[in-house]
């Protein structure tokens, strides 16, 4: 029978290097094989090779960098993630252990999840190994809690239907608006009919050097935000 | 003018020791002087205070053990943390820098949303550091991603009505259901109903020793979860 191979989804947080829990630092300094999610032609996230180049020599290690072409819909997400899936498969050979890099945590929004449905149906044993993700880290960023007491939290894409967005700040205490950079102005107008714009903080790069954290009540129009970009959006503000 | 001070509302993660950060590390090793959240009689969190302990020696800290009581509402919850804000106001005099330890992340359903509301009226600095949420460590316990692709996640409090969860239920794709022990009858009868009983995994101290995953459909009737347990439902699991 065939040996099953230990593969680690890794959250490295979300831009902090000191953001990384002591087990994916030695994990990722352990593992035989690291793979990192890359462009087409770039090698590998600049954030993510800079906080583990921080960690290991990189030259010293096998990596292993996979593209994930950009598609829309769960399908053809999980078919586009099926090449990378592959090579995973190929160069874990037995006995091997691999880390598979991932910004922010390993189990929201991140590549391991297009990755998961493809992998395990083969012999590899898959560990998601929780990192702080940047829904977290927003809500440190603008300094005030995310959810206490009974609040719910909902977190959903910004490229929804306005509708659906509108239904949930209806609906729930605080809302987490991810890849919020191409819709920003549909979100704007949204709050301001809501009368939420105090109270709505859009954060970029979180807990990077870069952070920014602007009200969006003090957002000028045509505003372009950073792709690494999220909002919060809350009803009531320390109260 | 009086000098600020600083107060780090740290996250350690929800159990398992490793998956502190190394900011959460440094912040408890620097600071001078160490608040837990601790019950009326007994000297802080068990659970917390053995992950502290295995970085620095607690003897040596100066260490305050700050009692909040069980109460409804966030209004409530606010009143009765005050007299633990006067404490940390008192012991953090000019020019020492606190810690105040949570279990999980700080900004998700922690005792610092309780403190944050009085305290930020006060000449302190505040900080959220976040941490490994137990949202994030449930998921990664059971296996599998909490969202990917253009899905949407609800995070509430079990303890919510049986028609706002299963409104939740029907409007997203990934639910977590937080405190879920005293409500698992409820639950499973609604999960029943909807058919998603087997793609929904209670998941009790995730990531510590003790940890337990169970799939809804493989619990007995009359099961009484551990306190720390939370409720993954997913709509479809893996596909």
């Amino acid at each position: 029978m065939k040996k099953k191979r230990d593969l680690y989804f890794i959250g490295i947080g979300p831009g902090d290097p000191e953001l990384l829990t002591l087990k994916a630092v030695r994990l990722i300094k352990e593992c035989d094989v690291l793979f990192f999610p890359a462009g087409k032609k770039t090698k590998g996230d600049s954030i993510a090779l800079k906080i583990v180049g921080d960690i290991i020599d990189i030259d010293k290690k096998q990596i292993s960098f996979l593209h994930f072409p950009m598609v829309k819909g769960a399908e053809k997400i999980v078919s586009a993630a099926e090449p990378s899936a592959e090579v995973i498969d190929k160069e874990l050979s037995e006995d091997k252990t691999g880390v598979f890099i991932t910004v922010g945590c390993s189990t929201i929004y991140s590549t391991a999840g297009n990755l998961f449905v493809t992998l395990k149906n083969k012999d590899i044993n898959i560990h998601f190994i929780p990192g702080i993700s940047s829904i977290n880290a927003t809500a440190s960023a603008a300094g005030f809690p995310l959810v206490y007491s009974e609040e719910k939290l909902a977190v959903l894409p910004a490229t929804y239907s306005r509708d659906r967005i509108e239904s949930c700040i209806d609906d729930f205490e605080t809302v987490v608006l991810m890849k919020v950079h191409s819709s920003i102005e549909i979100i704007r107008e949204l709050l301001d009919k809501k009368d939420f714009l105090n109270t709505s903080f859009l954060v970029e790069r979180a807990t990077t050097g870069e952070e920014k954290v602007l009200c969006m009540s003090d957002i000028p129009e045509g505003y372009k935000p950073h792709y690494m970009s999220s909002l919060l959006i809350k009803k009531k503000y320390g109260e």
